[in-house]
């Protein structure tokens, strides 16, 4: 069942290819077979392959095809390429492929999209190929695209799709359904229809399922659900994101500052959203910034190369630690070799606080309301994990080194440092919260630090106090 | 309109008290007043208060409250409490609240939610426990329960929800109408109906906007959609999460091995899946397990420890190649202060690339198809990053120890440790994948080693041979 046939319901003389292999990725075979028909011009062969592909394979296709095939291949297809697809594909692959196509043909393309879906592609384009495509539409249209356009990057604006049905609170459920049986210009799909005013207020939604149990003659407003999420379209998407999630919402209005409606989310467009958040996170934890898998070297490099910078910074400052003690590692060289445990365990520690506090942050669960409870617990848990590493350590050099002082040295600074890194990993991502930095982003540079500052400094400190080393 | 005013619809002599401040945490007043109305067994203030909420905040506010306060809350509430909410907390807070409540109570609550919640509320408890509540049921919801206790944990089996309307391939769009006008035992909220031949076999779907843009006298297979993306029992949630994301699906028949319809997915359980393997990866490569932010400080502790004591054995082994160049540190004390430097670059890189790679596995993004250009890709960013930070640490070396010898010796093995971070950091993962280990678990402890050992190898050995230094 996981394998979608693609030639179900096409003629027999093509071959029967899956698009797909067990594993989800795209089948190798059925790349080559594009690429052949690609090669050959083969406007009828390309369309029986993939002329019916879900959107999302198309843009996968897209992907795995050679850069010059990929404009081939939306020529090829014509009026039956789906513009749809570019929403499926990374940034700087579909950036390189609209450049190669003809204004006019994005433009036509884009006409057939819902309205999300033709923002999503054009608002990364330079602001001149913009205007021209804009240009290029029905006034009704461009009019649409412009005013999402205008909302800020990442708001609800944005990402909101303006076609939807809104009827009037007077209507009955079988005027309703009437009239969705001869409109046209309606969106692709939807799940619930609106209720507004005659200044187009919104008064509540209908789910399309309540439509369907509820006899003709009832009033839409006696199904209407007041809609207490209304989402306002400055809003910026994480926070939406965040609402669908808790509230389990399929779709929500959009409202201006009026309360007007003016779009629709849905949720498929939210779950990138909130997929996307999640794993923000973890690269912004890492020192990765938004890069994709098809950016280039430079681009990729560049990015990377500003957090590793940072990082030096933190290198630097415990190496100015251990310079301090110069005379303590010369007088007893077996403290270089150990030190690095001290400063990685904390290390170790203080990032699993850490991303647990990041996390907490980011999806509320930790708030003003159960820090101090957290904040014991964290405080706690590095004592605990601290006795049990120390324990384990300081055996470990006492055996090693021949000498019990080296180990009672080392899981004291091991205790020391586990402690400090509970303390920072849960109040460092706390208060970049308050003074409004992304916890995210930047609490790891100052975790390591705390935990090499403290680690080298309780280590090679304790070391000199206790064998009387001169520092 | 962010802000919910949840009195809206309730009488006028309880306080207007919205339930979520600003940043959308539960506010602080209205808990309290939750409090007092416990407190005095004011039934009919907590009704008031606390009766109309939506799950999600009742599931908040159950966190919110002492774990005395939390009985008390459901057992004032009565019949009117919304199991539901049980499935918007924890799972520690779940456990330890239904623990204190009568086992017929429960089943009671449990009698009146879709099953795909009644199955979540189940699945934790203990098998005496679940075994008594499934008794208390009448039979026809016991089988159904029972079967989806049957599947495997993390299966859509597990997950989905047994309510749906079916009706036949005969069927006019007219006939499902009034069928579903009429039908009682509906799901809550549901987006398709399903066409099945007389033995259940699924035939396809039908959105239920398509039967509202259709005329009543059609038959409902010329507006069904052939299920190309049925999912099937036994597969893992995240298998079908990673379906919904790409086919932007709403819901989804769940079939049988024979292809027999016996179950939907609704998009907003695959929300929480999809959110769930974003962060797992992103707690695996920090070594914190799934625990919950209300656990316990023992539970906690141990399952960290875990990975620490994992991650010592890496610090030992690192510390097992510096006592290799002890007479090289002893000979040039400075080496000591500037190895972790060399150490920590690499580990810092190695992350970045592991981070990237993990994460292209996980949703496919990175397979066998473009794994060559991303090889080359990140020796490429190694070298190109390894240069630039070479250029840097070198020249501060240089400066702080006047030793031009040493600039070069730290620069030269910062290069060496950045290939090999890149190297490492997308080999590991892969190689992991291959083998069917989790990438997001294991790589961080490889990759690290890898750039710990050569880091210290290279800066140490190079140092010693250039300088002609004891080792």
């Amino acid at each position: 069942m996981a394998n979608i046939d693609l030639q179900d319901d096409l003629t027999a003389d093509a071959p029967v290819l899956s698009v797909r292999d067990e594993e989800g990725h795209l089948n190798h075979a059925f790349i080559q077979a594009v690429e052949a028909t690609i090669d050959a011009e083969d406007a009828i062969g390309l369309l029986k392959l993939a002329g019916k592909l879900h959107e999302a394979d198309t843009g996968d296709l897209i992907e795995s095809l050679g850069e010059a095939d990929r404009a081939r291949f939306v020529r090829l297809l014509g009026d039956d390429f789906d513009y749809t697809a570019l929403t499926e594909t990374d940034e700087a692959v579909r950036l390189k492929l609209l450049e190669t196509l003809p204004n006019e043909d994005i433009a036509e393309g884009l006409g057939d999209l819902d309205s999300d879906d033709a923002v999503y592609i054009l608002e990364d384009m330079d602001a001149e190929d913009q205007a021209e495509i804009l240009g290029e539409l029905p006034y009704a249209d461009r009019a649409q695209l412009q005013r999402a356009l205008d909302y800020p990057e990442s708001s609800a604006g944005r990402r909101m799709q303006t076609e939807f049905i809104a009827v009037a609170p007077f209507w009955t459920v079988g005027q309703t359904i009437d009239y969705m049986r001869e409109a046209r210009d309606l969106p692709d799909s939807f799940y619930e229809i609106y209720v507004v005013d005659p200044t187009f207020r919104l008064l509540g939604a209908v789910a399309l399922d309540k439509v369907l149990r509820t006899t003709r003659d009832e009033k839409v407003t006696s199904i209407m659900t007041e809609t207490r999420h209304a989402v306002l379209a400055t809003e910026d998407q994480e926070e939406v994101a965040r609402r669908f999630e808790r509230y389990n919402l399929v779709s929500s209005a959009v409202v201006d500052e009026n309360e007007r409606l003016v779009g629709i989310l849905t949720v498929d467009d939210i779950v990138d959203v909130i997929q996307e958040e999640a794993e923000e996170d973890l690269r912004a934890l890492a020192g990765v910034g938004d890069e994709e898998i098809s950016d280039s070297v430079l681009t990729i490099a560049r990015s990377r190369l500003t957090w590793l910078v940072v990082n030096l910074g933190t290198a630097v400052l415990a190496s100015i630690i251990i310079a301090l003690f110069e005379d303590t590692i010369e007088a007893m060289v077996a403290l270089a070799v150990l030190m690095p445990i001290v400063a990685s365990m904390g290390g170790n520690a203080g990032t699993q606080t850490m991303t647990v506090a990041v996390r907490g942050i980011a999806t509320q669960e930790l708030g003003a309301r159960n820090m101090l409870r957290v904040l014991r617990r964290e405080v706690l848990v590095g004592f605990l994990n601290g006795l049990a590493l120390a324990v384990l350590i300081g055996l470990t050099a006492w055996a090693w080194f021949q000498s019990p002082g080296l180990g009672i040295v080392i899981a004291g600074s091991i205790i020391i440092n586990m402690l400090f890194a509970g303390l920072s990993g849960l109040l460092i991502p706390i208060a970049l919260d308050k003074v409004n930095v992304d916890p995210a982003i930047a609490s790891s540079v100052f975790v390591t630090t705390v935990t090499d500052v403290v680690g080298f400094f309780a280590f090679l400190g304790i070391a000199a106090l206790w064998f009387g080393l001169p520092f």
